[in-house]
């Protein structure tokens, strides 16, 4: 593909409907090997791949490593609890440390904003946001955009409900950028203090109550709760919460009858989602983690296509 | 061998001495690779392999690393500390995650017996027990097998003396179980409160003094205090443990001249063994960890030639 | 080289001038490696590389995992907290465990002066100290003296000032050692809490002032200020450290217009170093980072050169 070029993936933001559709297409060509017995492929032999993530994760680090291995690359990790950021070290002269040991991609993970893109400007690897604060989570979204393409074989035309902590939540932000780019529309709802009052110049409707939210909608993206990243309860109680915002079988009532349900996980059952629900037929959510693994193979793929 | 058949190694519990038999041949086979200067062999090419411990572990974690590395195979770990366990996810939706990713074996240690049972009805992949809760430990009792037969040339008409903790050791009731297939006899001997009132039930003779215990046994057998486990303390003192279950020269003074010291590791010194005694001639305790890798390697050996 | 060997890199204490140009030479040739796009060469195909560090560390580890995956070698690593040393076993006990997996190299920090060479005579596998408490560093201080001979061709007759802990550095240590072994002049500063009686018997000439100590220097190298090794603080702040022992653009007046600036990392910025000059075309401390990997590199297949 002439002029298509990706060397760090650090948000969606900017990217053309054909840049992600091609990254879609090469995930989908991914896939297909993680349908065979033997899930390895040589590509991305002898190179490196450092993941440097300063917030605890189970699913996304695991991915980007099982991506990275299946490509026959090295991966090296690095966590916060062992790295030199405990001893007062610069987050810029951690990353011009890592640099200097020539790794060819760092995927990065950290709780403030921006971090990702500062390092960028500092290092020759490719940089790949895993996740940056409350600004964006690519390769969330990215996951999450196959999933529902290889379902309704288009984005163009549907209807994208997001449910939750819209204001706390990057792969909100980086899903709504992205199904926007993609012609789809976003629908977003949750409690008064979870929505960003700019989040309608996002590209957002909001819709006051659920039931107004999944009218209509084509896909039910519920968002975790993020107990871990708030100060003080932004909502009275989990109770409350389901009782408002969680899916379940009685509010889907409202939703189309081919509408699909999608959750970033970890799921608090119950709370989000109730347990039937996570567990119909209409959820999506395992094939979206099986799609996180293709999306990552796809990213790591595109950026040597283009670096090597 | 037709009609033998893995997919999960959960316990020994149900194993025929048959397949016992087999794999400790296969794990005999596994140890001729581990004498090469060059340690490795491509059966596992291309496999993944996650390991799952909830549980800290050094030389369990490591020895199934190792087996799974020399096999070829690509290993990824998740430790309890980095995994959405603390999030609130439940076991269960753990398991389909990382399934969903499509690993191709899952090694899991647990507290909670039973853990791997219940998460192999919910996934794909193989699933190998490394050690639930108080139930069993398989992999620890099939290394200890090995050691015994390459020691005596055979496990049947043999008398093995556990002595400690049988009731909270999952170490002693899988060897209990796997010694008892193979046609050993198996006496324990323990404070009141580390013995369980079923354990006749389960193939062991109970002995009141060690020194019964030990009388004509081929195998002595030593288990960790397990402080870590224990809530309320099950003994006086380490001290107290030492002078009526520690065993020392004087105590294997009963033993018979060709008995041979096993322990599971690590060891307290002066508490289960004495210090003279773990270093003899007669412990065999590192010739477990050496065969630990070479069992490892032999299950996982077995479950692709059966999986694939 | 004829009568050349290697086996356990414990210290700079005790190599010849000889062997350790031979080291470099070879860490040169393993530096051509990192500068092509596939860093990745196969001599260490099928050999296990153990990292065990009881110290947290995000560079060093770091370093030796990529050297040894460049390498081709398999890495597994034992980090304190996994480890059974929190249950009571001995280091002693630990060693002999990982010794019976078979590792080719064990890679080992520990916060007692001495404990690699303790396991040394323990094990069969080549053992690497990568920093034993306050004692010796040795790759550290072989990285630096490549560094340093890259810059100006030779070590002959140049003049290295170390500022700092010198008391509490192993860098410094071996650096004394090496530098002097390689007909270097040493001269040392540092607040007088942390100048150790015996440095002038070490090969260091002590300066009281920095000025005094980098007058006429070819190389400069600030020593990291160890808060964490330290109990109660040896100086009385860090602005006060940062005027009397601080590198900056005015100290560096009295040094060489040629001087370059080195520092083990990781930068405690305005203290240490001021950040101009930490960011200076004086400083070659990413390239110190750089020449880390192929220094372990070297040291790895020189010890395999000798086993093998």
């Amino acid at each position: 593909m002439s002029g298509f070029k990706f060397k760090h993936i650090l948000g969606l933001r900017g990217l053309s409907r054909q840049e992600i559709s091609f990254i879609l297409d090469t995930a989908e060509s991914m896939k297909e090997i993680l349908d065979r017995p033997i899930k390895k492929v040589p590509p991305l032999r002898g190179r490196t791949i450092v993941t440097l993530f300063f917030e605890p994760s189970t699913r996304t680090k695991l991915s980007f490593e099982l991506a990275a291995k299946r490509l026959s690359a090295d991966t090296v990790g690095i966590s916060k609890a062992m790295s030199s950021v405990v001893k007062g070290e610069t987050l810029i002269d951690t990353a011009r440390n890592i640099e200097a040991m020539r790794p060819d991609i760092i995927v990065m993970r950290h709780s403030m904003s921006g971090a990702p893109h500062l390092i960028s400007r500092y290092v020759d690897s490719a940089v790949i946001n895993a996740g940056d604060g409350i600004n964006e989570h690519p390769s969330q979204a990215l996951l999450d955009m196959l999933t529902v393409r290889e379902h309704f074989g288009t984005l163009e035309g549907l209807k994208l409900a997001i449910i939750g902590d819209i204001k706390h939540s990057r792969v909100a932000h980086s899903n709504i950028i992205g199904f926007n780019t993609m012609g789809a529309e976003v629908v977003v709802c949750g409690p008064g203090t979870m929505l960003p009052p700019d989040i309608e110049a996002m590209g957002a409707r909001v819709a006051r109550r659920v039931e107004d939210a999944i009218d209509g909608a084509d896909v039910i993206m519920a968002l975790r709760i993020q107990k871990e990243r708030q100060g003080a309860p932004l909502f009275p109680s989990e109770r409350e919460y389901a009782q408002k915002f969680g899916i379940n079988a009685r509010i889907l009532e409202k939703a189309k009858d081919t509408a699909i349900i999608m959750h970033p996980g970890p799921i608090n059952r119950g709370v989000e989602l109730s347990p039937d629900i996570a567990d119909s037929g209409r959820s999506v959510i395992l094939e979206q983690v099986t799609n996180g693994v293709a999306v990552r193979m796809a990213l790591f793929t595109l950026i040597f296509a283009e670096v090597s």
